[in-house]
């Protein structure tokens, strides 16, 4: 395959960290580097004009979600997901599997506090060999979601890099029955690999290791998936409550993948966990921390986040970062934007998330910095 | 006064329409057109450099909401509202007396339906000589508006075309009343005038022509006002329940204005106003109706307002308008649009909103070719 490569430019000497180039059909993934989630086809608030603006090379799109609205036939009638949300750049689609087992079973932290399956524990209906039986969240339909139907929308979406569908297990659950999850989720898998080899169209798959917290589990889905011919490896499945065992599970994880391809972290990219997961091997992080945080009043500085709704900045007419380029910080200061969250307009949101996906990308930059220069 | 000048460029020889040019200090607005409401500081959903990018010449910012968040002593640290928010083209702003009377009386619409005043007449606490004591919408506290304290008020705004304090009296109102709050206001607006020209700061003042429904007043109005040194003229209050009963009263009083002078239509600015108004002489009109409307997801084209929700859009693939350059319609499909809308994105409401926005540049473009070809 020509139209997907991921070149290795530079293995850190202090940690496997490592500096790399993934090239798709749409162009060039610098690696590490941070991946902007547009559910619906767009990164919340901002349009994909101004998302092409700050540099931001892959965004991560929502196959459960493009599935149910507009569904993926629209999509394709369009020419495909680039063209119908008119990105020039790369995009990854996910297989639709973690939403409809998230919105079952609620996410991690849901679980933990006893949230989540009982709020919305009927979405699904029945998992078999075959797939899920899941009911949609717009129109109460039922809808079947197997591995073939998943690869069949995902190619009707033609994102650059996708996913094998799978299943994603509560974090409690017992041994045995992860197990079973673990080995179905296998079987899932390759019917995906099966189902994207009889008509490429010019896309990459990534294989999703799982096993849970299960340390011989995780050997194992490496050694099962490694075997099969998947473009890279995305870490997904529960990985335990505290950043700890997260370190711990990936530490243990990626040797055991291929160094010649390249690995993402399913659904992290909070700061603290980039910069642990960054020295294990991990090449892309997609996660909506940035972008729900800026919807919120959260803005990432180099000195550490801000809450711009706070008085004290109802008078600073300095720009959220000194020497940051992005659109917010060039023409408008902090309390500019104090007052427009303060005012509840929607144009805070817009601001306040193009600043936030810019300094990930400066922050990915610096990353790649300094692995060249063996600092990590 | 250099620094604001109203030319007369074309008079149309089949009505009283006219082109014209409005020199301020932050620039020209080509007359007639269009003026976009941004009532605290950013047209909704937009930000003001986009809104800088599509040509609109001319902001309308409110007075009212900016002294009640963030205060206009804030923005006069900032150096004014053309620095606090980051404009380089003209601004309008009230004199905040339409917004704390609308909020008492609601506006004419409500009023007919016998809404607002039951809603929201507790806000205006007192009218005395001296100004309106109201309750603030955002902490309850007690607030006195005068002449004196709108003008301190607009003058630490700064923008480029200021409004005295008027009164704006309710639709439903006895002649005997009426009266008495016209001479009040014409006292108001005497008083207004004499706080600005004390500190002129470059900024130009309209006088606002008052007189409700009633025809011997209007022109009374005129004639008060017309003997002041105000810079133009904007036509204000309440000017009955339907376009012919508006039409009557504009043809009566815009004879009555100078010719050398700008008129403005305050707060009218729907399509079928403009086509009726600009032959009778108004230079300037503004309006949320454009913008409130692309957040309702009505979109303006030439073949009429178009509601993007409908499931007809769902696979047209066109853009909004063929041949529209608006950022919209350069990059993204009705498809899409209609999918952000579904999808309930905040990038919909900005899409939509830059087209109208621009849609209304292009309209007042039209008005003025056709002038000056005497076309209307």
């Amino acid at each position: 395959m020509t139209y997907f490569k991921f070149e290795l430019i530079h293995r850190s000497k202090k940690s496997r960290a490592r500096v790399g180039r993934i090239h798709t059909p749409h162009g060039i993934i610098d690696t590490p580097n941070f991946v902007a989630v547009g559910t619906n086809g767009t990164v919340k608030a901002l349009n994909n004009t101004m998302l092409h603006d700050i540099g931001l090379q892959l965004m991560f799109c929502n196959t459960y979600h493009m599935m149910l609205q507009p569904g993926t036939d629209i999509v394709r009638q369009a020419g495909g997901l680039h063209s119908f949300i008119q990105r020039k750049l790369p995009i990854i689609t996910d297989s639709g599997g973690f939403q409809v087992f998230s919105l079952a079973y609620g996410s991690v932290a849901d679980e933990l506090k006893s949230r989540g399956t009982k709020k919305q524990g009927g979405c699904v209906l029945k998992i078999t060999e075959e797939g899920v039986l899941f009911r949609s969240y717009r129109d109460g339909s039922k809808v079947l979601l197997t591995p073939e139907s998943s690869i069949k929308a995902q190619k009707d979406l033609g994102a650059d890099i996708i996913i094998p569908f799978d299943e994603l297990p509560p974090y409690h659950i017992a041994r045995d029955a992860l197990k079973k999850s673990l080995d179905r989720t296998h079987r899932w898998e390759k019917r995906s690999l099966e189902a994207h080899l009889k008509n490429p169209q010019e896309q990459a798959m990534y294989a999703v290791v799982h096993g849970g917290i299960d340390p011989d589990l995780r050997k194992e889905s490496c050694a099962i998936l490694t075997e099969l011919p998947f473009d890279g490896f995305a870490v997904g499945g529960s990985m335990g409550k505290t950043k700890d065992e997260m370190h711990t599970l990936l530490s243990l994880t990626l040797p055991l993948l291929p160094e010649d391809k390249p690995n993402h972290l399913l659904g992290i990219g909070d700061l603290p966990s980039i910069e642990r997961s960054v020295p294990l091997g991990i090449d892309t992080f997609d996660s909506s921390y940035p972008t729900r945080a800026a919807r919120h009043g959260i803005l990432l500085t180099k000195q550490g986040p801000l809450n711009i709704t706070k008085s004290e900045y109802a008078t600073n007419f300095n720009s959220i970062e000194k020497g940051c380029l992005c659109p917010a910080c060039h023409h408008f200061s902090l309390a500019y934007i104090h007052h427009l969250f303060k005012a509840r307009e929607l144009t805070c949101m817009s601001l306040a998330t193009v600043h936030n996906l810019y300094f990930m990308v400066q922050l990915m930059e610096k990353y790649r910095k300094q692995i060249q220069e063996d600092l990590i």
